[in-house]
């Protein structure tokens, strides 16, 4: 016996999300199912309007309710360190360690020739405008450990080398909690060479 | 640097779907924002419009796109044993064991005193009338091993007494490879228990 129809559209429509497989679709439709008409319509609402609703900071590029995000707008007592991250999640990943109090730069994507994203894709103009308009001395790329982070990260150094700025890159290395078992071998050989004094 | 309002919101409707705690329902926002506006405004129309879809079928109450399911519609080649199952998600799942070719129904609820679901909840006499009328020799019941489970099993067990049928429920035991770690005291008292000549 086969699903029916509009079953298999709504799991296949929730097969969409990431991390989600068959088996969570499922779970997922035979809930929704379940549910209220006044909250599937909620819900059905919320999924449709919120792209709508969102701003994106004038400055930054982070995700806000205003034209300035909070740390971009003037009277905040944020550093003039700029951390460059690669999308607007990341910038709230990095806040919630507490561990850092300087602006941030959204590039909105990764250069990737396989996918052909290049440097104008990224606006390195108005990266290089904000850096001279915040007087920005610190630069921290906070961009992910992959091919494409890593060919940002290089063309980003290359662009920030003539503007004599303190450039300083994520460190690699063990998660945190890992075990040796689970940990793969190109993360144990940089967590090696970047070894510290204990 | 908190979370937009909008974001917010789209963030704990995700959160209802069940196992989706924060960070998952996180990663499902921001994917969901990056979708362009026709995916949107089709997922939010499947959500809103897919229980209005399905139909249950008038004799065993599985999900159907007509009045009968395949199996219950005159002319199926089906068994006339029943298997009794509590939620229309475990006919699909019993059906892709290819491990049955009998027919289902579907109660709809587990008695709970807890949750005040008591014997009406769960119409037995249609139970009753089906047997009758299906000429139904062997009947399997397929509940949960929780408390519930165990509840509804005993009290249609009672219910199918003077009736002469031929009554059994699934077997309880180690799940399919798993680890002696892993499995509860439970169930490795209960796999002892009925162990089976090897």
């Amino acid at each position: 016996m086969k699903y029916p129809l509009h079953l298999l559209k709504l799991i296949d429509s929730l097969k969409r999300l990431p991390g989600v497989g068959t088996k969570s679709a499922e779970r997922f439709a035979f809930e929704m199912i379940s549910w209220d008409r006044s909250k599937l319509i909620e819900v059905a609402h919320i999924i449709q309007t919120t792209p709508d609703q969102l701003k994106h900071c004038h400055e930054c590029g982070s995700l806000t309710d205003a034209t300035l995000c909070t740390l971009c707008k003037p009277g905040s007592s944020r550093d003039n360190t700029l951390c460059i991250v690669a999308m607007q999640r990341d910038v709230f990943a990095i806040e919630a360690t507490h561990g850092y109090s300087g602006l941030y730069h959204v590039l909105g994507a990764l250069l990737s020739p396989l996918e052909n994203i290049g440097p104008d894709q990224i606006d390195i103009e108005r990266l290089k405008r904000r850096i001279a308009e915040r007087q920005i001395r610190e630069v921290i790329i906070a961009l992910d450990s992959t091919l494409e982070g890593d060919t940002t990260s290089l063309y980003l150094k290359e662009i920030f080398e003539p503007l004599k700025l303190n450039v300083s890159r994520l460190a690699f290395g063990l998660p945190m909690g890992s075990s040796f078992d689970y940990v793969d071998g190109g993360t144990l050989a940089r967590a090696l060479s970047a070894r510290a004094t204990y």
